[in-house]
């Protein structure tokens, strides 16, 4: 999608380490008008899908959730990140690995909140390796939620998340695919 | 507020030490059209005050700033939560203490995202002691921006944060004010 190539060339910052600066306008920082332009793809997308819920995790995926869910006039659900993965009776819970932070944690959400009723859309700011997707599908799976599809901004497609998550079935609609990215090469996008 | 005030008889819950429920539309699910109405309430407060972005605090304000902003078509900053009061060169950073949890943390905003042109709107689920919104406002005196005022869902007055926050001469505007509240007695709205 040329919007969101067009904002990444503009105002991402490439670091060392493989790091996709976005801070200035899709995550600590939200370009509200900008995030709904690129909400209206996604309903593009998704609007005869049935959706009535959209998952998504903490922090950063939960504003732009919420622009998301407008057009669909559905709620949003985000699944809280907890050090333990103590799975009582009263909540979902998935263990979901930072490769950013070398860190794991359980990702949650009470079962009041998902079911077999829901139809979801999962929406997430980045999708590399996968980890925070694939902890969201779990969830689902858990609950007997049916998972009609996964929202991502931005697809890192030299990584295997988007490929992994694709092989379990779920559909994956990326509004920027980042084919390489290097400080010195800069961004290719497919 | 009437529309606030019926929704939390609904569908809040009260438990014991002073807690009020919200998760199932406010906090971790988030009815997306239910706030967007609030929304509403907050533009016609404040829509004449030349805001030109929204400040709130992860995780559980993010999804409102981000409903709020769309009437106002400004931009959402959120501070993140840190574990330590790290003040470096690149952010702005306040502690803020939480009773609920006993314990303290940073707020941190870098400084790229806050300055002396800016006139922020302050957005909060809660109002109960205060901290929280004293960060954010701390944060604003640091960078230089005007405070126009906070937007605050749910606001208890029988705790001292309201009067505080006031006292520093911030306005506020909470939808709905709780004047009492136990298990047995439900709630008293003002």
């Amino acid at each position: 999608m040329k919007l969101m190539e067009e904002r990444i060339r503009k105002d991402g910052i490439i670091e060392d380490g493989d790091v996709l600066k976005v801070g200035m306008f899709l995550n600590q920082q939200i370009d509200v008008c900008f995030i709904s332009e690129l909400a209206k793809e996604f309903y593009r997308l998704y609007k005869d899908a049935g959706i009535n819920k959209i998952l998504t995790i903490e922090a950063s995926g939960i504003g732009l959730a919420c622009i998301c869910a407008i057009p669909f006039d559905v709620p949003v659900v985000f699944a809280k990140k907890s050090k333990s993965n103590n799975m009582t009776g009263e909540v979902y819970s998935s263990n979901v690995h930072s490769f950013t932070h070398g860190t794991d944690h359980a990702a949650v959400i009470p079962k009041a909140m998902l079911g077999p009723n829901d139809r979801v859309l999962l929406i997430d700011d980045f999708l590399a390796r996968g980890q925070a997707l694939h902890g969201l599908i779990d969830l689902c799976e858990q609950a007997g939620a049916t998972i009609v599809g996964a929202g991502v901004f931005v697809e890192k497609t030299y990584q295997k998340g988007g490929e992994e998550i694709r092989a379990r079935g779920v559909r994956v609609e990326s509004l920027a695919k980042i084919k390489s990215m290097s400080v010195e090469e800069g961004i290719v996008f497919i």
